[in-house]
């Protein structure tokens, strides 16, 4: 089971520098983790996950059974040997895609509803791919259409046999245009999951061989703060090692943010929290402000690989490859950047690969968003170790 | 300039180990030179391409001109900085695509009709998008559909910006199906085109400043005896350093090296060969015997990112990787092999990768292949330095 010390505190907020210790490797946090849905991140291998710093990954339970499935993981020895990264795996429990098959296509939104800004009302993208009741949920499989079925203890059961170090319950992650009422009573239910989820743990925990792997809870409650405030208390009082938040975080950032604040003030200090599904530069100031250890988010890797780089040394830190004004710019992404990708190509390169559609932009832009992540999460730390709570003036471009 | 050397001839062929000397490095032959038709080999980067062991790369000057454009990647520092590859470079003139494009598509054949086996005739598969005159070839681009010219004068402008240390001049790549008396008059129209480019070669040798690059010949003739060997000797009189072989090789294998004993048997002993577009296992075996020094050939990366993986280990050579008896599979893909991929992940790792559609597959896979073609090299240079012939019983598995 892994281990979690706070090394320093910051001194005028939540912030803290802390040493995640797993069965495969320590993770210094705060820190960021690369997403690799089906057990790879996207054009990425483990030796240049490695090379740019990246601590740990996390995987997609809904997406790993249903391909390659867990029993196959399994026997390929778990996660750990099959993708051939050896540091630390999460896997995250298909609570998620409750949502983004579910309610989120329903309501045409994101965690926070303002990643469409402007938006007052749902926008609906699609019919709903899931059936929810108290027993589970039962998915239209994107891959051939046959319905799945996730259970709580199903979901335990996949996860021991994927073998990550951190494992989650499933949950049922809500729409920021979900009522209080609905959200209250998918609150209750994924306590209720929670508890058979750590059932189904503690009875299993003791025949299967991977007894390293630890059990975070789920905090949900959407924007409510009696719900959140409640959920954070119940899932604390189940005795996790961990937690993690998930669901709706509002319809802005502050709502966001009000929400970690809520659910910090109520868990114990010495439990490592994980925000699940968040990670853009200035969310992760105020969450680690707020208490928050690690993150995961598919949005760096997404945005290299739709053209939008990271950069600190732009004052909107990012820039869109694709534009002409790059096609003759002979300097690196960002010169501030001791990524492979900065040390030895230019914009102009990148620029050429990626409206040529070659295989090699992808790669590259990948590893430069992925050490910019890590360099944000170093500087972070850096600030941390001396006891001082990060600042996004200080940390971003202006 | 490049200059040559041949370290050791074989017994009972004429093979040879030779030593290719570029501005930008050596390359030990008998080399696979890998093709980055755009400036770079598809899903890999030039350290990728260092840690396999690939010695030189092919570019190709039609697809560059048509983007970036050769100014801009001579205002970039020419390919080698543009591209990050700093080793040898040679690129192709656009006479490759004077066919492929052109009677290629008329006749629905490659540069070997054999290629579709079972044919007895041409198979129309599309209209023609070159015009061919005395002045040159008029392409439609394949980008927008406008009309551009290339000419002898204008190939090696543009090859000048490029900057590669091997460069070729405009010839007309003949098909298979071209009728005796249309290949030698093609013949004829390269042999005036070698000389006109032998004429802006030298009139701009001394005023650019790349003045390492080496001009080569091209030997056309298709599979008829007298023009290969006519072709051989203008092109041998007209004193290029180097000699590509280029042009439909026949209609059969044993066509393809007929054609290259002949052109061997003309050629000086001391002017290094390149053969251009061919590269199976078999045929660059044979090859190296009939005096060829250096190989390009899109395949064997093209087959990796189809699912075609080489393994010297197997009776065929090869593995699709797609296969379902690969699901499960924990072994490397060639137990021989030496490269990471082979290293560090399992066939049913590759297998998941490529089914899940993960663009991380698409490197990988090119790794591999590349590195069992550097492999290859290897061995029959062992072999030479020997002073033994390669054979193909002795190098591929039956």
């Amino acid at each position: 089971m892994s281990s979690f010390r706070i090394e320093r505190k910051a001194a005028g907020s939540e912030g803290r520098l802390g040493l995640l210790t797993t069965a495969h490797g320590q993770i210094h946090t705060p820190a960021f983790v690369a997403v690799a849905t089906r057990g790879t991140v996207r054009a990425a291998d483990p030796r240049d996950l490695l090379a740019v710093g990246v601590q740990a990954l996390i995987g997609n339970t809904y997406h790993l059974v249903l391909r390659p499935g867990a029993e196959m993981v399994g026997e390929q020895g778990g996660l750990h040997r099959f993708s051939g990264w050896s540091g630390p795996w999460m896997t995250d429990s298909g609570g998620y895609q409750v949502f983004s098959l579910g309610a989120g296509k329903e309501h045409g939104v994101g965690k926070v509803a303002s990643v469409f800004p402007g938006d007052k009302n749902p926008r609906p993208q699609g019919k709903s791919l899931v059936r929810l009741s108290e027993q589970g949920a039962v998915f239209r499989s994107v891959l051939d259409g046959s319905w799945v079925t996730f259970t709580p203890e199903s979901v335990i059961r996949a996860q021991r046999l994927l073998g990550a170090d951190i494992v989650l319950p499933l949950d049922e992650c809500t729409s920021p245009w979900h009522s209080r009422e609905y959200t209250a009573q998918a609150c209750e239910r994924t306590h209720r999951w929670a508890e058979r989820a750590l059932a189904a743990w503690n009875e299993d925990g003791r025949c299967l061989p991977q007894s390293d792997q630890t059990l975070y809870g789920i905090v949900q409650g959407g924007a409510y703060e009696d719900l959140r405030r409640r959920s954070a208390r119940f899932i604390a009082d189940l005795g996790f090692p961990g937690v993690a938040v998930g669901g709706s975080l509002g319809r802005s950032k502050e709502e966001m943010f009000q929400v970690l604040r809520w659910v910090s003030e109520e868990l114990p200090h010495n439990v490592p929290r994980h925000l699940l599904g968040i990670g853009s530069l200035e969310d992760i100031v105020e969450a680690v402000r707020r208490g928050i250890d690690t993150f995961d988010c598919a949005a760096p890797t997404r945005m290299a690989r739709n053209g939008t780089l990271l950069s600190l040394g732009e004052r909107s830190g990012r820039l869109s490859i694709r534009s002409a004004r790059f096609r003759n710019d002979r300097g690196p992404v960002d010169p501030s950047c001791d990524c492979p990708v900065c040390a030895e190509h230019s914009r102009a390169f990148l620029h050429h690969l990626l409206r040529a559609g070659e295989l090699t932009y992808y790669r590259l832009a990948t590893l430069h968003n992925l050490r910019t992540m890590v360099r944000f999460m170093e500087h972070i730390r850096a600030l941390l170790a001396e006891g001082r709570s990060p600042d996004r003036k200080e940390l971003l471009p202006t």
